[in-house]
């Protein structure tokens, strides 16, 4: 995604209500900020924040936190919350690469939406189902380890399932065109997914469960 | 597909060189019909045999086994060869059903080309990557278990990534277009598969291997 800076978005970011800003020092202890026991869910990724302030409302017994590394594209999901409350809902801004700093064993399931490809073999740790980044989310997650997740990018799939078998994750739903699936009439849509099902191409999505033997 | 009645079919397939008349005598003694310690691959689903005669002459120290069916199919590949001997390929006029009564702990590798997709789900359990039939396989491997799979069928792809995974074959490659992918080159297509990739069909193809543990 080509950025385009936005001046004040870090102080914004700062001031909002709606992001936790020292994820750190709420490491295991989330269900304090939402003042419940219900579920947490994680994006990571959540670029400007439709699918997850969807799912939110959607969801009201369930907890939602999204994590954006670009200050600003985060600040896009700040500004369409403006003044609402949405009490099941928490951004923050921080690095997947983080992402064991900021929570321990209590997340329920883990969403990737059109996560960045990173095309290049180099790169290819740096993929948000990478080998390294799976073993981070390890420590995360509450009970059964759940990652759901959606793209445009065949090579991204493609990868990503030979990646999650690797790491003991077994495909439990996949569809290689969402949109013609079962799945089509309950699918909360990100901003970019919109535009790209306009276009009439398929969107790929897999649910992935890690087995513990 | 649809199968034209081919006279005198059996007749002609019992009487061939090519063929193994009497699978279940030869059960875990094939290597004494190639006259060599090569290994042995098998294709379940053989059709008109395009795949495996070009693969036996390709692989000439690779023996290939074919099994199909319908009389009326095998009968094409038989014609194929005519009086040519292609000493490393055999076919078997039989049932996928019946494959642990033929096979013995022998077999190196399983394709499965354009299988029938039987999208009925109260007929799931033919499909030729269901829990079913993978079972059966598992006692016609010598040592490692891999089916190589292609397909067009986007149902039946998805669904065999599950079944796969839920027997505990792990997928090791996968190509959602078989002939932009780096595979394409080496593929030997089946009959079907030239008529599909004209068209300018996706070819959907996945390795499997089973883990032990």
């Amino acid at each position: 995604m080509r950025l385009r800076r936005v001046n004040g978005a870090e102080e914004i970011i700062k001031a909002s209500k709606h992001c936790i800003n020292n994820p750190e020092e709420h490491c295991g202890s989330y269900s304090k900020i939402f003042e419940n026991d219900n579920p947490i869910r994680l994006e990571i990724g959540m670029g400007k924040g439709q699918f997850l302030i969807n799912m939110a409302i959607k969801h009201p017994n369930i907890n939602f936190i999204g994590i954006e590394k670009y200050t600003s594209v985060l600040v896009r999901a700040v500004e369409k919350l403006g003044k609402d409350s949405i009490n099941n809902l928490k951004f923050i801004n921080g690095n997947a690469e983080d992402i064991s700093s900021f929570f321990s064993k209590e997340i329920e399931l883990i969403y990737l939406n059109f996560s960045d490809p990173w095309p290049k073999k180099r790169h290819s740790h740096r993929r948000l189902t990478s080998n390294k980044l799976l073993r981070k989310y390890d420590d995360i997650f509450k009970n059964e380890k759940v990652i759901i997740m959606k793209t445009d990018n065949q090579m991204l799939f493609e990868e990503s399932i030979i990646s999650l078998n690797n790491y003991k994750y077994l495909i439990s739903e996949i569809t290689l065109n969402l949109q013609k699936s079962d799945n089509a009439q309950n699918n909360v849509m990100t901003e970019y997914e919109e535009k790209f099902v306009n276009l009439g191409l398929p969107i790929y999505r897999l649910v992935a469960k890690k087995t513990e033997h």
